[in-house]
């Protein structure tokens, strides 16, 4: 056996994540590391504290990065919530509502699933009605950005809704924070979890998690003790607690907190409505680019995320080759459908440092010449243009 | 608010973990990120499981790093194999045994604990008679080597006397792996949870585990599921399982896994058995040099991990004032003891790329300068060149 150093290619990512890794997270990760109870990590702890808090829009102290990719930040927050019985309402529109709806069976909750239709948002009066029916349901599990389908659901309209039956929520922000509208203390949002490798554009890994005052209490206050002890936050928020005297609870992952900091420094710089907006306003350029070649979106207009571009392929064309083609030509990364959309649709991310006028214009070019190239029954020679307009009056 | 970028001073890692990173591994984890379902990326996958089948000693086909810290893996064990009522025997001589045992209650298992002093290693005659009070118990499960004392337990006896009585085992290896013989496939280990942060020398936030046959038909023939769905092994396998279909599990920590490959690399390349060979003869020449100082290890001769040694304070001297001064003035970090042995005893790492000739001679000056100044109770002018000796006799 002789294995030598993986090298991998330079990838444009346009897929459902990982987005691009801007270099300057790439080489914070490559910083020395040091110990996670070094006096300077643990000043570090504490200013990733601020700038998550600035990006989730909160002033809840019980925010930080679990140290595990976003689907353990959404084992955390229903682990921690959900207790033998309690009711859950899930509302089910893509791959994550249904992963919700496992988490809160796999806490011995009972799951109360509202469906609506792959590629379309939440509806409210549907959430209205299990409420009626359930008015003893302790919490509403939503996602704001189905990242399956490119659906955003209105997380302040459902929220509201839930406090209206005395129940908490539970939100789903991996594919939303840093690219889409996110108020968690306006909104009153009480529990919500993200990942660190979509609109933040830092590497896979991590999950920014934030509870409020009433989720924090009910945390406190369970009849039984949390399943998971890697994950309980009674223990957690003692590692990342307030103050210099931390109890020991796992080891960080050091140098990935590093990148992610990174990562917040620059949308701290930014600005977190200018990132919302810039993720606007490249979606447009994109959606001017498909449009025009004859690609129609899978979610309809208003309810669409800016940072997942959901198509439907062209009748005759083959999923697998022009993915394929994308990567192996121009190192292109494109998101196939999942579940039943399979083969149907293609997920073009629109992701933090992914949301570029480079990249905008270099996949319409790169899709328009292979398709062009399969003979696939689109409009040639006017994407770019249509793109390049609204670029413009955007002020690119 | 305006948090600038987190710049970490270079220090000397020798605490209980983590160890010093290699600088190609810090540079491997700087590489551009690609996408976790990229067919580059799945065949580092596939290298990556091989390389660790070759750290673990096994050719177990289920073996693959937890996306996760340690505890993560600890856990990742505990709740795949343990279903409630299940009667686990779980050996207490640090921090980490008291772990398990917490897990153990969490997954819905008995434990049965069999206690030995801190320092001490496991005693098989403990474990020989819990097993013949409870010949109904599925699992063994304890710590090879104990990162909170320094101590190194029997595995290969442990394992034997386990399985004399029909169990399996369940091992922590978070300390040992690449550090210290440790065999899985020849010894039977069932399950075994590591870090990467020690031994292996690379960044913490992962942690390999390997599970044999028996313990595969375990995790698959559960009566009920395992109650974490983000370490559930039945859908973790299919995610790093063989071939080129694989299911979409969670998103792998990309850049993380370029570490610790480029890690495993590395000890592929010096050899796992002249990797053990190193750890030993550089914690003999500490020894030496402790011991002409006149400092005297908790852990009996004949247990004592070379990659962790823990070490009396002298009478009359503060215990965070010496650390803090090593970590201030010379960038050197040390380990405080946990729990009873808090203020007690220093523990010193000698983990992966840490256990070198010039770390061991750096920490034995370091600590002799301080202890000095401080005008504490050892002997002075003797420790470096007793260090030496060891080095020279061993062809350094």
């Amino acid at each position: 056996m002789s294995i030598t150093s993986f090298n991998p290619p330079v990838r444009t990512l346009m897929g459902p994540g990982p987005s691009d890794v801007h270099p300057r997270i790439l080489a914070a990760m490559a910083r020395p590391t040091i110990g996670h109870l070094d006096p300077l990590f643990v000043n570090m702890m504490d200013e990733m504290k601020v700038l998550l808090q600035y990006a989730f829009k909160t002033e809840n102290a019980l925010t930080l990065p679990v140290s595990a990719p976003g689907s353990a930040g959404m084992e955390t927050c229903f682990v921690n919530l959900v207790e033998p019985g309690d009711k859950v309402i899930v509302c089910q529109n893509g791959v994550f509502g249904m992963r919700m709806t496992e988490n809160v069976v796999r806490s011995g909750g009972v799951a109360i699933v509202v469906q609506d239709a792959w590629g379309q948002p939440v509806d409210p009066n549907k959430v209205e009605q299990a409420f009626k029916e359930n008015p003893d349901a302790r919490f509403l599990a939503f996602v704001q950005a189905e990242t399956s389908t490119g659906a955003y659901s209105d997380a302040k309209t459902l929220t509201k809704l839930a406090h209206g039956h005395g129940a908490l929520v539970i939100v789903d922000a991996v594919t939303s924070l840093g690219g889409s509208q996110l108020e968690v203390d306006a909104w009153g949002i009480d529990a919500i979890y993200s990942g660190s490798q979509k609109c933040l554009s830092c590497t896979p890994g991590l999950s920014p998690v934030s509870f409020g005052e009433r989720a924090v209490e009910v945390i406190k206050n369970r009849k039984t003790k949390v399943q998971s002890w890697f994950l309980d936050m009674n223990l957690v928020m003692n590692y990342w607690g307030g103050g210099t005297k931390r109890a020991y609870h796992h080891t960080a992952p050091i140098n990935a907190l590093y990148g992610l900091h990174e990562a917040l420094v620059m949308l701290q710089d930014e600005g977190l409505e200018n990132s919302w907006t810039r993720h606007t306003n490249l979606h447009l350029a994109l959606k001017a680019g498909f449009e025009a070649l004859g690609l129609s979106f899978v979610v309809p207009e208003g309810s669409r995320l800016p940072q997942l571009n959901s198509v439907t392929i062209p009748e005759g064309v083959d999923d697998a080759q022009v993915r394929g083609t994308l990567l192996q030509r121009y190192n292109l990364e494109i998101g196939a459908g999942l579940g039943d959309l399979a083969g149907k649709i293609w997920r073009f991310g629109l992701m933090g440092h992914s949301a570029t006028p480079k990249n905008v214009i270099f996949a319409l070019a790169a899709l328009e010449s292979v398709l062009t190239e399969l003979k696939a029954p689109i409009n040639r020679g006017v994407a770019l243009d249509a793109a390049q307009q609204v670029l413009l009056a955007k002020g690119y």
